[in-house]
């Protein structure tokens, strides 16, 4: 049993009100999302700022070091602090703590921060390292296959769940959703932020904190399915990715790659099954493996 | 008159098709939009990698470049060349074309490549320098006002307009409307991109392209209204805002502060007038000035 991470819970509240006018010249009360700076410090060095509804601010910051791979396991973080007062979030690594050697002293970390691509996702564009480089190594497992039926239970429950989007809309939600056993086609974690790369990044700290593996799960996002959500999905270790939305070209690319079973288009009982195709069937479940 | 800058014109097709399985089981073409990676060098100095619908990538260049406010005038621009092959874009500053020194010998460009934030809006999240330190210095001219006749003209016009989105989806657009004389809520330009910032950028590259100010102008967005897209707008010296989603509290409070016109969630004959009430008018437009 690892020991675990010190962390504050410094969650805010996601919508405030402010009015408006309507066409009819009425003033309305209107709720909209919050969006607040975040400025990340990993072992005392600055490394960006994240603008973030603030719900899950110190699973963001654990998703987003996991998802730049700047951090390999949890084990690696003794501390997440985040302090609204100042806009920062402090990250102290186990190895500064135990041992007073800062985690940049490694000469790979420092590398990894030189090379940024701007992404045509939403969110958070910056992809620090080469995360194209290593997409080979990726090996998705294919011991849960998805059914139609188990879709549409994924479909039908985020559609019920989201919450501050359809108070203040604004914002992009993930689902991680299970693929086995008797929660198969459930809910297990929702995140929503005014980026969808944020709301992703919070699921992969959530992941993390939880000690849930990627192998029979679910993932839905209610963006667009380009290529750093591909990646993503697929770092985190999870072979289904759906989405309400459309794909872009890379995203499709990535995905054929990988062999990711990519929906998207998934709305009321429609959908579209891009790649991967081996993992699903149209009749209903019949292993709970 | 300035000497045109040097330019390709290296726009490539905006969708590819491949094919998908539906609900039913059958096999249907499907058209999805194109997302490809583009190295921008400045003076032979890599800056980042963009990801791009490609269809305008000479403007979004320049455009990344004024919204990044590393170059103040396309005056500084003597060439920009795309090359798919190589997946570049190599722009060449009037300063290294005609006396050999770099622009990166000017001291203060180097270090506004430092200071990195990453947004929350769609596309590039990267923001150098420090956009918000000069924000007070943005003055929005008042000379132009805006009538809900006119708002519902661009509405409508932007409806019929959108070609990739409604195509294959997974883009956002970006129009320029025409705020003054006869060509009054019309559309003067129109950019769809993977990511809505890029569709942004590319509107600020042709508006310097083709000297366009931005005081008797309306932007309309299909995109959220998020701090960046609010910066980036009145940057560009436009005070009227609009949008189809809906907008974050950063958006709304920089908004609020540069009193820029911001109207969101505008579809069929439904808006929300958020800030900046005194520009706009549900009585119809009687001034054409």
């Amino acid at each position: 049993m690892r020991t675990p991470i010190d962390l504050t819970h410094a969650s805010i509240p996601s919508t405030i009100e402010i009015t408006a006018t309507n066409e009819r010249g009425e003033t309305v009360p209107v709720q909209i999302s919050g969006e607040h700076p975040l400025t990340l410090y990993f072992d005392k060095k600055e490394l960006l700022t994240l603008m973030t509804l603030g719900a899950q601010p110190e699973a963001l910051v654990l998703g987003w070091l996991r998802n730049q791979r700047l951090v390999q396991s949890p084990d690696e973080i003794a501390a997440i602090h985040v302090d609204w007062e100042t806009e920062s979030v402090a990250v102290t690594s186990k190895q500064l703590k135990e041992t007073g050697v800062s985690i940049w002293e490694k000469s790979d970390l420092s590398s990894k921060l030189d090379k940024k691509t701007t992404t045509s996702g939403c969110g958070q564009g910056t992809v620090f390292g080469d995360l194209m480089a290593d997409l080979d190594k990726v090996q998705l497992s294919d011991a849960y296959g998805i059914s139609q039926e188990v879709l549409y239970s994924v479909m039908d429950q985020v559609r019920k769940h989201e919450s501050i989007y359809k108070q203040a809309g604004a914002v992009h939600g993930c689902a991680l959703c299970s693929n086995s056993g008797l929660q198969r086609g459930e809910i297990l974690l929702f995140v929503e932020d005014v980026g969808r790369h944020n709301a992703v990044d919070a699921i992969a700290g959530l992941m993390w904190l939880h000690d849930m593996p990627g192998e029979d799960k679910i993932f839905y996002t209610t963006g667009r399915l380009t290529s750093e959500m591909v990646i993503k999905c697929a770092q985190m270790g999870i072979p289904v990715l759906v989405s309400r939305s459309g794909l872009t070209q890379m995203g499709y690319e990535i995905a054929k790659q990988l062999n990711i079973t990519m929906l998207g288009r998934c709305q009321g009982k429609h959908y579209l099954l891009y790649t991967g195709t081996h993992r699903f069937s149209q009749l209903p479940q019949t292993d709970f493996a």
